[in-house]
């Protein structure tokens, strides 16, 4: 079974490059079931329902998330309609929408998790207690799971694989709009990468305009951030084979393409 | 003129990975000039006399350095007595050491520059102010001039880089020791890298022992954190190629080596 | 002569219970010159000109202000046109406003500095290196000098009462929107307190309606923040009473008022 | 029945003042019970085993602390031989020690809390959900509840307040050392103020020798920090009455002494 997980998301520009490539990479890699983290895709800024339509739409099967879904109020009910959407599983309780599920896919069953670190962002639970405690449930029903770590801090994610390893399919990273050049498999048979990067605008910072980021760090004053509606794009992530038997990674390697919406 | 530029050497066996693997490394790709980052050279803290020696013994041309070069207290004067070891320049007026050098190398002057981010860091002078000012300075010496940007955030780094575009030869992140896979040539012609990674233990978290970073996350209390002496490291950075009349990078490509220390 | 300063005004309900209760204590106390911080005066976030107007008709005489002035884009503007409102002077160059200034007042000179501390906050420049510039230059003019440090940390602001010992006439700390009893005249002879306290809703966390806050706390998720626009408050500060021919502090006094508005 | 609760106690010099003051102020207050913060009681950092018999000799009759407790590795293991010690509760699991007990003092049941903020400090659990179960269950046993909330912020502080307002007999805050002018009996009858201050040297920064801060905030890189050992102290806290049959407050009133020791 391939995966595909895809980096954030981030406004119009990163959707529909998305759109525009994931056909053709679907094919050449013979991709079973496409995830995506998409807290930044409706203009940088949280998700609405006509931006999750639009990607469904696309061919993505589940989505994750972080911080910024919560950006948008309309979006936020979402999370309690549609059941592929996750937010990290470790705020709160009382919280609206959930951490992870499990999906039938091609009557294979595949569990996603959706967690988020601490270091440098929100105190919510602790991630590693959490996560521990949804694996050892999922694992009774299924072998394959991929858990998403939506963190700043790489001592944070990197913890988190090998925390994981061994119980887990994979773990890959999400956040930091960087892809890392860490792919690896672990020693106990769980794929790792630190961050996935993201599909949004090549000539950005984080697939935000330049020159107000430029700003801010110029004058520390509040900014308003743009993402760039159309030009070159980037859209990366990494796509997974899993051994279905042992619920194990065979191969992980990163994807990283290029193009641009007009 | 071909630039190899190594991410933070952390401990013991990044310095010795490095001491078996550069002279191959240097004959292969004809590498003139070396540099490296080392605030995490001796036991992943600091430096001392003795370390700084054995890196320039190894064939290390100069070194930039982070926020750890201050952790141990035997390393400080090194940095007013050797002209070679660099702290970030935009820490304030009466602190110890330079930010910045010109080396005259094979008859070529280069210029090197060491900055540090503030977010999520110590809020030390503004990076974006006090670089302008260098490289304005810098650039009647020398057309060739390589950037080491310390930092946490993705966001600064990037913004350094597009910030510097056109006015230095390459801009390389350090901090984070995980490689990024985001080297490219920016539109006005600097070489640029979000980070380099480090020269360190493979099976750790930055170079550090994985069980005491897990149980400091677990219990988040302080933790002792230690640095393995020996076993499988790996050995990273860009190789940067100078096109020298312009001072532009023509290509930058990124390095991973693994190897072991007994 | 006696110098009233306000903390933090916080909302309508702030401005309103100032605007009731100052003419009396003017009078009560002999009052020759009132100061407010006034960073979150337009519900809470940043400035308005009306709100401006409204303060002014109160009789208050000059402002200070916070991280929070640029909260309210209209509000920016107002920092180059009205002399009497001040920013805090350690944002670096090319930001709106001014950071200092010297009243005269009933045929008195006197030196007005805003500064900003960095610890849990925005990395402006430093502000102990800042403050010692301004200091120095306005020596020349008065001798009698206020300073407000704005800042989350009592380290920060008490290292700054030292570090101006003797300089200036009072160091006194906003921001925290909690009055300290921490006010003496230091050995020096320079009048301090930690913070100033607020003027604003009493049953209210900083200010605002206490529901959101907990909701915040507990949900960990953005909340929308309000400013209850009557009831009970609070009118906080100090009363400064300084040697004129020094520019030392005699006497400084917390001030602490209660009332209603309907 | 009064309760006198001392803010931090730092190093030699409070211990040695509380050890002077003390006994006339029990005598003066009719004080039955004497609480104190000690997670800077032994030079500035933690604790050590004589440190804790010193103070229990000079009659102070239990122990909260904060973030400051783990700095003396000797001092850990305290936590679990002394049950009248507490670290703050919210710690995850597999931390050593207790956060909260219910002391047996002159037939009275009275049930103390120790709980840690995270604002600006280490994400542990979260305090509201934690502080909340703890009570529910103490209330079984003794309506008179008193709580540590060791914390940075004052939102964090005060939102607290109001939360278990009702529900406890007072909310005491600390971590900040300097003491807050804001203490009251909210609208439900708990007593609450955002800081008890501290039992220290009187011209430092927050207890430590206050050129060394200076040097920090001017140098920005690490200082050793000292406490004073001998000289002017001051002894701060707040005197509780409490109703013993509703377990409410009816009186907290501030507590502020000084001394010299030789
Ligand atoms: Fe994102
Ligand atoms: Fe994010
Ligand atoms: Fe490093
Ligand atoms: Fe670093
Ligand atoms: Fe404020
Ligand atoms: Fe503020
Ligand atoms: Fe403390
Ligand atoms: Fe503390």
């Amino acid at each position: 079974m391939n995966i595909l997980f895809l980096g954030d998301i981030v406004g119009r520009i990163g959707r529909r490059g998305v759109g525009l490539l994931l056909p053709q990479i679907k094919k050449e890699y013979k991709i079973d079931l496409v995830l995506a983290n998409i807290e930044n895709a409706a203009s940088g800024f949280g998700i609405t329902e006509s931006v999750l339509k639009e990607l469904m739409d696309y061919g993505i099967d589940a989505f994750t998330s972080g911080n910024h879904i919560w950006d948008k109020k309309e979006g936020i009910p979402l999370l309690d309609t549609y059941e592929k959407i996750l937010r990290p599983a470790n705020y709160p309780l009382g919280v609206p929408g959930r951490g992870y599920t499990v999906l039938t896919h091609l009557d294979k069953k595949v569990g996603i998790i959706n967690i988020q670190g601490r270091v440098f962002m929100e105190p919510i639970e602790n991630p590693f207690h959490v996560v521990k405690n949804i694996v050892e449930e999922m694992k009774k029903d299924t072998k394959i799971i991929i858990v998403d770590i939506h963190a700043e801090a790489t001592s944070e994610k990197i913890a988190m694989g090998y925390f994981l390893d061994g119980m887990v399919t994979a773990v890959v990273g999400t956040h930091t709009h960087v892809q890392t050049a860490d792919e690896r498999i672990l020693p106990g048979g769980t794929g790792y990468i630190t961050d996935l990067g993201m599909c949004g605008a090549l000539d950005s910072v984080l697939g935000v305009e330049k020159e107000a980021v430029l700003k801010k760090f110029l004058l520390q004053i509040p900014q308003k951030f743009n993402v760039p509606e159309k030009g070159l794009f980037k859209m990366e992530g990494v796509i997974i084979e899993v051994e279905e038997e042992s619920g194990k990674t065979k191969n992980i390697i990163r994807l990283q393409r290029r193009g641009e919406i007009k």
